[in-house]
C-alpha cells in the first residue's frame, strides 16, 4: 500500500491522516492532549496530511462506533491512550469490534510482560494484564521498550491502516521513534518531507517582527510563520521538498534575509535558548559569571542551571531576597538602601559590582525590582526592575524596565530573567574577546 | 430548550455537548490545545456531558461539513477559533454555510470594533476587521471584553446550538464567564452540578495510594480519582448533586476517611502547593528560612519566590554552585569537601548549620547532589542527593536520596526541591511551636 497523501490539499475530498485520543480524563478535562500537539509535530515533519483530530472517553460503543466512521473517509488512523490493564483500557477490543474481528493471544506476549512486572508481580492481577497480549491475528505489534502495553499496526480494511498506542506520553513517545516514523514514511508519504528550521528572537516584540517581513509571511514554499511567548518570538520557516538538502536549499535565501534584516535580535535557532547561547558564549570566552538576585529570587540562577554543563562557567548566586542579607551577604550600606530604596538603579549596581567581587567571576548580573502583586507604589509601581550588570575593566551597564501592571508575579519575573540574559548576551557581543 | 444531558451516561445514543476547536496551527502540532481542556473542566464542573471534541483545520468546506456531522449527533457545539480578521478566520462564514444560511453587518458591533482597534488602525485594513460583525440574523452576540472579535449563541436548527469563542486563551475565558456559563446553566443543566475536591499528597506513590483505597476507587458518587506528576498524587473527589452544600455533604465522609488514613501525607487541598503551605505554616509560627542550594541551583528558591508573600518568611540563600564558593561564601573547609567530597552528608550538613547562621534564618535547608546528565561515578550516581535541614535547638536533619539515573536533569533538580519542602513542612508539623 502506497498513497499519496500530499496531494490536493484543500480538496476535502482527499483523504488523510486522523488523531483519536481515547480517554475520559480528557473530557473532564484532567489532562491537557499534548500526545496529540506531538504526533502533530511529527506527521508534519514527516509530510503526511492531517485533517482531523478527535478526542472520546473510555466507552465501548462510542469508541467502536467513531472508529467505523473515520475508517470510512481517512487512510490512516493513530490511537492513544487505552491500552492499560484495567477495565477502562478498551482501545483494542473496540477496534476490534468496528471490523467484526476476533481477537487473539500472543503467547510470547504474555512472556514478555510477565519478565517486565516481575519486581511488582506481586500486586498486579495477572488477568488484567493478560488483556494485553490480545490482538486481531494480522495484526503487526508494536514493541512498547517502556512500558508493558504493546501498540499494533493492523489494516482491517484494504486502504485504512490503524496504528494505536499508549496514553503515557514517554511509552507513545519510544514506540513512536522506533517503529511508526520508519512504517509511515515508507507506506504513508508520497516522497516530500516538511523540514523547519526555526529562527528565535530577543528584544524585539512579535508585531515589530511580522511588520518587517510581510512579503516573507506570504511566501508558498517555504512557509515563514511567527509564534510569540512571553518575551520570546520565534519565526518558523518550512519547506516541502524531496529531502533535506532540497528544503535547506530553499530555506537558506529566507533565513539568510532575516538575518540581515534582524542581525542581533537573532539570537539562537531550534532548540538554542537564551541561557544555553550565553552559556557557550561564556565557554567559548573562558569567562564565569554568577549573580546577586532580588525579586527574581532564584529564577534567574536556575534557568542557567537547568542547562547540562553550566557549572563550567556558573559559579554561584547570592539571593539577596531581604534588605538585611543586602547588608550582610552583598556588602550594600544601610544608608544608601534607606536613601535610594532597595528597588533603585543605585542598588542594582552596587548589588552587581560586589557580587562580581564576592563570586569571583567575571561577569555579575545583579537585579532588584517589585514583582507583585503587593508592594508597589505610584513612584515604584508593580513590574518596575532594575538590572546591573558588571563585567572586566570596570564595565557597567545599568537598564531600568517597567512591564506594567498587568503582568502577573511569575511572568515578571520570567521577563526580568529573559533581558538580563539577553543584555549580556549583547553586551559579550559587542565586546568580543 | 430544556435538555438533559446527565441521564444515561453511557448510552451512546444520548445527545450531549461537543467542543471543536479550529485552526491549522493545532493540526501543525504548533500549540497544544489548553482550551479543550480548558472548557472541559468548566463543563464538568456544570455538569453537562460531553461525549466528543474535534479539532480541524482552517478550511471551509472541512469545517462546515465537520459541523454539519455534528448537528446531527449533538445538543450543543463550541468551537474556537478562526474568529479574527484574517482571510484564515472562517468559522462563522462556515457555520452559517452548513444551515445554508446568510450573514448580515451589525452596525453597532462595527462602531464597538473601531473603538477598540482605535489606538492602532492605521495598522489594519478595515476591511478585513469589518468581517467580525457579520452574523446570522438570529445570532445572539456574546461580547469580547478583551478583544475585537465577538462570539455568537445561535440555534441554526431545533435541538442544536452553537456557541463560538476565538482562540485566544484570555480572550475566550473572559467571554465564557461573562456569557457562557450563565447559558449553559440555564439551558442545558437538569439542574445538577458536579463539585470537585482535590486532595494533595507528598511523600507517598500512586500505586501505594490507590492500593490503600480500593475501596473508595470503585465509589459512583462522589468518585474518588487519582492523578501523579513527579512526586505529587491528587486525589479528587467529585460529587454529583444539586448544589454545592449538598455535593459538599457527599463528599465529607470519604474525605473524613482519606485524612484519616494518610494523616501527614496529605498536605493540602485544592489550590494548595507545598510552597504555599509551608510559607502559611513559617508565618503563623513567625519563623523565617532560607537555603544554601548546589544541584537544584536557584530552584528551591525560585520555588518559594513564585510565591506572593513569600518575602515575609523567606530571607534569601546562597547558591554555591562551585566548590569555591562554598568554602567563600558558606566556610566549607576546603579539607572537608577534599575528604567526603561536595556531594555528601557531612557537606550537606555543614552548608545547612553555616547557611543558617549566614542568612540569619531559624530553618535552613541545604542540597548538595549529582543533577546529570554528567559527574556521576559508580559511588555516587546520577540522582543521588544529600538533604539538610537546620533548625532551632540545634535541630538537624539529614537525609539522602537516589532518584535513579532513568530521571533527567531538570526532574532530579524539581523532585528534589519536593523532597526539601515536604522534609521541612514535616518537620514543622511534628515540632508544634
Amino acid at each position: 500500500m502506497k498513497v499519496n497523501l500530499n496531494h490536493q490539499l484543500n480538496d476535502p475530498q482527499t483523504k488523510g491522516v486522523e488523531i483519536l485520543s481515547i480517554g475520559t480524563e480528557l473530557l473532564l478535562g484532567n489532562i491537557v492532549n499534548s500526545n496529540a500537539q506531538w504526533i502533530s509535530e511529527e506527521l508534519s515533519a514527516l509530510g503526511v496530511n492531517h485533517f482531523r483530530q478527535s478526542t472520546i472517553g473510555d466507552n465501548y460503543t462510542r469508541i467502536s462506533k467513531l472508529i467505523k466512521e473515520i475508517s470510512l473517509r481517512s487512510n490512516l488512523l493513530i490511537t492513544t491512550g487505552g491500552l492499560g490493564p484495567t477495565p477502562d483500557d478498551l482501545t483494542t477490543e473496540a477496534i476490534a469490534k468496528s471490523f467484526n474481528t476476533a481477537l487473539f493471544e500472543r503467547k510470547y506476549l504474555w512472556a514478555e510482560i510477565k519478565k517486565k512486572v516481575s519486581v511488582s508481580s506481586s500486586t498486579l492481577g495477572t488477568s488484567s494484564l493478560k488483556k494485553q497480549c490480545f490482538f486481531p491475528k494480522e495484526a503487526q505489534i508494536i514493541n512498547n521498550p517502556r512500558g508493558t502495553a504493546p501498540g499494533m499496526i493492523w489494516e482491517p480494511k484494504k486502504g485504512f491502516t490503524i496504528l494505536t498506542f499508549p496514553g503515557v506520553p514517554s511509552e507513545m513517545k519510544a514506540m513512536w521513534k522506533e517503529t511508526a516514523v520508519d512504517y509511515i514514511k515508507k507506506n504513508f508519504s508520497d516522497g516530500y518531507i516538511f523540514f523547519s528550521n526555526t529562527l528565535k528572537f530577543a528584544g524585539i516584540g512579535e508585531s515589530a517582527v511580522s511588520e518587517k517581513i510581510d512579503n516573507l509571511l506570504k511566501l508558498k514554499n517555504p512557509t515563514v510563520a511567527p509564534y510569540a511567548n512571553l518575551g520570546e518570538v520565534k519565526l518558523r520557516i518550512t519547506a516541502r521538498a524531496k529531502n533535506e538538502f532540497e528544503a535547506k536549499n530553499l530555506i537558506k535565501p529566507v533565513k539568510d534575509k532575516l538575518k540581515k534584516e534582524f542581525s542581533k535580535y537573532i539570537f539562537g535557532e531550534d532548540d538554542d535558548d537564551l541561557s544555553s547561547v550565553l552559556i557557550k558564549e561564556l565557554r567559548k570566552r573562558k569567562e564565569s559569571f554568577g549573580f546577586a538576585e532580588s525579586c527574581t529570587g532564584g529564577l534567574l540562577s536556575s534557568t542557567i542551571t537547568k542547562v547540562s554543563g553550566s557549572s563550567q562557567v556558573f559559579k554561584g548566586s547570592i539571593i539577596s531576597y531581604s534588605n538585611e542579607l543586602k547588608q550582610s551577604l552583598l556588602n550594600i550600606p544601610e544608608h544608601l538602601i534607606q536613601k535610594y530604596g532597595a528597588v533603585s538603579e543605585e542598588i542594582a549596581q552596587n548589588m552587581a559590582i560586589n557580587a562580581k567581587e564576592k563570586l569571583n567571576v567575571d561577569w555579575s548580573i545583579a537585579i532588584s525590582g517589585i514583582a507583585g502583586p503587593n508592594g508597589g507604589t505610584k513612584e515604584k509601581p508593580v513590574g518596575l526592575v532594575y538590572i546591573s550588570i558588571a563585567g572586566p575593566n570596570d564595565h557597567i551597564t545599568n537598564l531600568k524596565k517597567i512591564f506594567g501592571s498587568t503582568r502577573n508575579r511569575v511572568e515578571i519575573q520570567r521577563l526580568s530573567v529573559n533581558v538580563c540574559l539577553n543584555s549580556l548576551r549583547l553586551i559579550l557581543l559587542s565586546n568580543s574577546k
